[in-house]
């Protein structure tokens, strides 16, 4: 049996030797490609990945990783168990410096969302560990999350999906929603904040993949928090590959979700 | 002389000991009264206020102290200097447990913000400390902020006084500005992350107040960069106190501190 909390910690260790040897952003930003989830590839985002396949494939052992930049890669004899890992969710903030910003690792005994039996979330800036095991609740730094949650008249909304162009779009619709809005640039993360109450919904303007939200998820889902991918449901039916399907909300309960996508449709 | 990063430094271990005694939001959110500044006191308020009040008590030196909610009080026999204090600036952050809110301290020798000669604002989410003197420069943790800056075309705007309905009012005239958004929910943090290089402007949409950005602002000079309060300038004439006089705008120059603040107009 793989320890995975063993394995995600040796992944957050490559990674902040990664980060020390590419200091500023004038190392990190240099544009490198297109990865296959999409997005532009840069210093950062290649490096990061390389560290973690190469931990992964150190394992030894049969599995199929989902990778925002190389997209699916069979590892020996392939999955099961597939391993989802975003290695840098928020990389424009890692990018810049601002320190929030996460490794997201998910690993699934399927191929589905539902599938998902262990997720993993790690702020390079609080050096907050988020995890959760399915069926056995969900935990910040070894302690299980516990009351108080979210509230029920949504004082903090997080926003991600930053553009300027997005938040304009959706802004007035949101005056009705929630009192105030935060957009702190990791959907990971703030999935993790409203798993522990912090935030009281988590909103992402441009359809989210997979790999952003597989780890963070199954702490949301272990509170008994609602997260759904309204565009394209069920949620636990959602593929764990790279396209992009539709906006993610998630809050406290199901009508808390449906209040949210309403005002995004 | 007295060694005010030594007293800063105290004032944070002392802070991290009311942090601790007040360990979610049911310990920390209780509002006890309005403070000075305009903004409910709230316990987590009141008990950091409480705790940097008698450090700098027992320093046993007259000083005038201007403070988020009890507002002017002189120590022993009075000031200069001048210590402008907010305890925790980002208090809802706080009280939500949102790692992302700092102290902010600044002493002058004079009553206004051109005579502010010490800067401090400490993390407590990423435990990074921001200092500046005046003439002498601005640190980060010690190392004095070096290139790279802020970039001249406006990739990251953070957008500080965050309620929803602020946000709405000016998100569309921010697309011409800026690209991406921010909203982290600390008014002196943003101001040190640009004088740090990772936004390129700041703006508060609700009028700033001297305890808000006294310590910050001398980062973001010392470094050569432009902060306005366009409402009501010159900006180094503001007087140390808690008068809600303008909206706050700072980037790399004047001409993009005009610009932000025109789509504000």
């Amino acid at each position: 049996m793989i320890d995975w909390l063993d394995v995600s910690r040796a992944c957050v260790r490559d990674l902040e030797e990664v980060l020390s040897g590419l200091p500023t952003r004038l190392e990190r930003e240099p544009v490198l490609g297109a990865g296959e989830g999409g997005d532009d590839t840069t210093a950062i985002d290649a490096a990061a990945e390389g560290a973690v396949v190469r931990r992964l494939e150190e394992l030894g052992v049969g599995l199929t990783l989902v990778s925002e930049e190389i997209g699916v890669q069979v590892i020996g004899s392939g999955g099961p168990p597939t391993v989802v890992v975003d290695p840098i969710d928020g990389s424009v903030n890692a990018k810049r410096g601002i320190p929030f910003f996460s490794l997201s690792l998910a690993v699934a005994d399927g191929p589905t969302m539902d599938d998902v039996v262990f997720g993993y979330v790690y702020d390079f800036g609080s050096r907050e560990e988020w995890a959760a095991e399915r069926g056995a609740g969900a935990s910040r730094d070894g302690a299980p999350l516990e009351a108080p949650g979210p509230k029920p008249d949504i004082e903090i909304l997080a926003l991600e999906g930053t553009t300027t162009d997005a938040i304009a779009a959706v802004a007035s619709e949101m005056r009705g929603v929630a009192y105030r809005l935060r957009i702190m640039g990791s959907l990971a993360l703030s999935l993790c904040h409203l798993a522990a109450g912090r935030v009281d919904a988590v909103c992402c303007l441009k359809p989210a993949r997979s790999v952003d939200i597989a780890a963070a998820q199954l702490l949301v889902r272990e509170r008994g928090y609602a997260i759904d991918l309204f565009e394209d449901p069920p949620f636990g039916a959602a593929p764990l590959d790279l396209r992009q399907r539709s906006r993610v909300v998630a809050a406290a309960t199901d009508e808390l979700c449906a209040m949210v996508a309403a005002a995004l449709t």
